[in-house]
């Protein structure tokens, strides 16, 4: 089970505009998508935690999926997650994001409920038996609290259960084990959702990446990745070190306020609301807002990194 | 914001019965309910962890609902669980749960999404608010990964946000910050959803119990809170300590094997359905099921308790 | 192996006064053993985590183990703990500990390096082996990061190996599995380090208390002990009541400028200084003093709890 | 403060041959540092946690240093960590070890007791003041249970209180973020301890790396490191992927029936014992042996990896 394009490249993890009072800004998240497909990217991945899935109401989902699926109109491949707690309500999750038109879902492990290595590996199988399309892991310890093993991904991978990893898990050493052993299962992307580690994850054998970062600055993403591939790693690095220099926006938001989530989300949102992208910066509830100081601090990020 | 009934005694959660292919088993779900109203509880909690609400799909959970009110008939109220990760996801699980005639929902804070003690307070205000029918907070860290604060949930009370807690953080300590805080709270109620601490508990203040070993044996509990109450504490502990051993039933599953969760609640169906009172045993997917041997087990200790 | 005296009743952890330059203040220490004597406690605990035993070089630890044993003069057992990271070095503290004359030795397992099970019930086994003195087994997760299961104190206790537990992990299931399951040992003392949960573990069997804040306030735990044995059990919980409010000192520190442990010693300290008791509330580096503001609030609890 | 010679390429972290009655084997220990010093390396790193630190009484963490110090006679730097629960311990360990001659000392934040960052800083800042020789920070969440924030180790380091980090954190953003920020700080040695992702960390600017499966093939680190300083990065990735294979001895032992360092010091001394280099495999207590068809599994990896 493969998708039509094979996933490389930079597919950024698509955020949810929202109007003031919490509905999906559908313009907005079409602006959105232009943006992206104007960069250069090479997928579109909606419903990711970026994508402030874990606010979005099931209508609110279909609504995101329908509508980048019809506005990007198959340019690209657009996977979306399929995020919920346990296998049949994640099958019913797959269900709405196919019926929607989406090439691919993206699927954690369960959660909430205590889980075990043995119920993690059923529910991939379970769920790559029944998904009608190519289902990639999302190794997302930081929301699941549990570790995807290297070896179980690898496993799964080899069965054809899998059709790609998402590592969100920031252990790189545990990311190269599933890279290595991908090289001979010529389907499988192994993609990383970390912002920070592109060059290295790309040295290590990467297919692609998925940053939430990308949403502010996809040129930069698709820059970074083309110097890499260019053999250019000088280059690359200089790329990335001003990228981790912008997510220095996360840290906008003040941590005895509002947790890390509030922060990094309403950055990102600040952002593309600042640079024009999107029409309000607005989260899902209960998320905290940034004050007016911690948006100007997100400003003042963005034009020393030359994007106002 | 008060239950009509207000909430003392046994609420056991109800187990939520399935058929070999994972449908509900609402014969068996009613034939549980009248096992545990003819012991004498005072209340039911639907859709709680010992429900599996992890893993019913929403058209599950709203048909367990539906059964257990309509049986019930309004001799008990009846709670039911709305769980999902965050503000608009619940929301929507408060609709489906109160239109299903829930008396009240009980709801955890945010999960998946990384959170903080703003926004989870902010969360209980906004569904307390869109609430039709009273809000019980939930804490169990052990899912959710965050611990509801005693000074919080005091607040939330004193504000008419919350209705009362059933606590499942193991944390008796903070559970007794709440009795002792909440005695000038007359509508709200303080529920431990310890299986083994009923008698230590009840002797700090609590108002009721919620075990899930309450579905096996809800004579036991029935019987305890009434010792206790007629203030023979040495029969209370003596009627705890049996169930204590009983509760050695979630020790049968193979810890190498399966998850605490699966081996928990494969425990409780097969113990109930070796009492006669469910047809089937089986788990939602994907948990591991109980070997036939470790059925043997909990066949064993249930024969030592005399409930066979 | 048991103690002369076995264990039973109020046994505080004392803490180590120190001087403004971080000498153990001899006569402070004489003076506390004193005040916690006057008051009618069975026993005496140094080198706790109460005591600061992690920031005592090994000769403060001897210092205060010879100084303590000298001072009470055989008139109450007293225990000493035997804190370090694994069983060679805690073979060595044993070593010091007994040489200064304490009756048993309290040891936690190991930490720093990572353990399982199997290395743990080695550890107590090669230590109770090879120490001169009953060996009490310290259960303090928050520390050590590493729980002891009910079942091997049990089994420990049932070889002869360990005299006792003491149990701060704040688990009273767990706790009541150990104090059912040692009623048929009759030499096992069964400890609690709680301070807000002594009349609930006094009713699940224990049988004593160690409670840091019983060196601002030992009178209150030695009355609440004594009550909850006359059968008075609604004037024991009254008493703990009292003292949890008195326990809200250890919340004055502010948690943003200083880890738990400094604002919890630094407040048992002030406490104590307030109290005339000891000469300097100094805490050892790196702890963070209080302020004189949250001096002043460990000064009104104490007046609103009688003690000034 | 710095280190005479700063700190660069590769410096094992030098395991602690013990004899079958665990004491340090002082014959092997020397013949250990042989085996290093031929390979190439540019320092040595005594009492590290892969010396078992946290197992050798004060006598023979000062055996240790002082056998390796003299037996070195200054060809190498001779760094020795300092490992104690707290500051005034940690300053008892730091004197004993420039004492027996060490050049530099290797210091974690505190641990046992909780902790916060103010202390973090303070018991940095207190030890750099009175220590003679320069400090490195050690960071080891996994041992200490705290994570050093990486703007504290620059802010540190700007100040001159720290003359490097070992990073044994697996946290690559955070490492890489000490590596951009260290630029401006000449004198700082930013080292990984990771021993899977050396060439990644060197791709992101570190100095130096502390593997301790060096102790098994120190030719193959410093091959990796020479490999890439030449600029050739796919046969440095080669080699590196050949060190990752060979790391697989680590998972011999059975997780099972011993904890994660057992299986990976025990592994690392088989081998050692297996190449010829050490007389005896055995590791301290409380730790479990490797059996002998675990140990066989070591020498089949040792083996495919040409090292036998």
């Amino acid at each position: 089970m493969t998708l039509a394009t094979p996933l490389t490249g930079v597919v950024p993890p698509v955020c949810t505009p929202l109007t003031p009072d919490r509905e999906v800004d559908v313009p907005s998240l079409r602006a959105l998508v232009d943006h992206l497909v104007a960069a250069g990217v090479d997928g579109l991945f909606v419903l990711g935690s970026t994508s402030e899935v874990a606010y979005l109401t099931d209508r609110q989902r279909r609504l995101v999926t329908e509508t980048v699926v019809a506005h990007v109109g198959g340019r690209l491949p657009v996977l979306a997650g399929a995020i919920d707690m346990s296998t049949p309500r994640v099958l019913d999750q797959v269900a709405a994001a196919t019926a929607a038109g989406a090439d691919g879902v993206v699927v954690t492990a369960p959660f909430y409920a205590r889980t075990h290595r043995a119920e993690i590996a059923r529910h991939f199988r379970l769920i790559a038996d029944r998904s009608p399309v190519p289902v990639i892991a999302y190794d997302i310890p930081v929301a699941v609290h549990s570790k995807l093993p290297a070896e179980l991904v690898l496993e799964l991978a080899a069965e054809g259960a899998l059709a790609g990893l998402k590592d969100s898990s920031g252990d790189l050493a545990g990311f190269r084990e599933v890279t290595a052993g991908a090289r001979g299962l010529p389907g499988f992307s192994v993609l990383t959702g970390s912002e920070l580690l592109v060059d290295a994850a790309l040295a290590l054998g990467a297919d692609g990446v998925v940053p939430g970062l990308g949403n502010v600055d996809p040129d930069g993403y698709v820059r970074l990745v083309r110097l890499f591939r260019a053999g250019d790693r000088d280059a690359a690095r200089t790329e990335q070190e001003r990228l981790c220099a912008l997510f220095g926006i996360v840290g906008a938001g003040d941590p005895g306020r509002m947790g890390g989530g509030s922060a990094a989300l309403g950055a990102f949102k600040a952002a593309l609301h600042l640079r024009g992208v999107i029409d309000c910066p607005v989260t899902a509830e209960p998320q905290i807002p940034l004050s007016a100081e911690e948006t100007e601090r997100v400003g003042k990020l963005l034009a020393a990194a030359g994007l106002l």
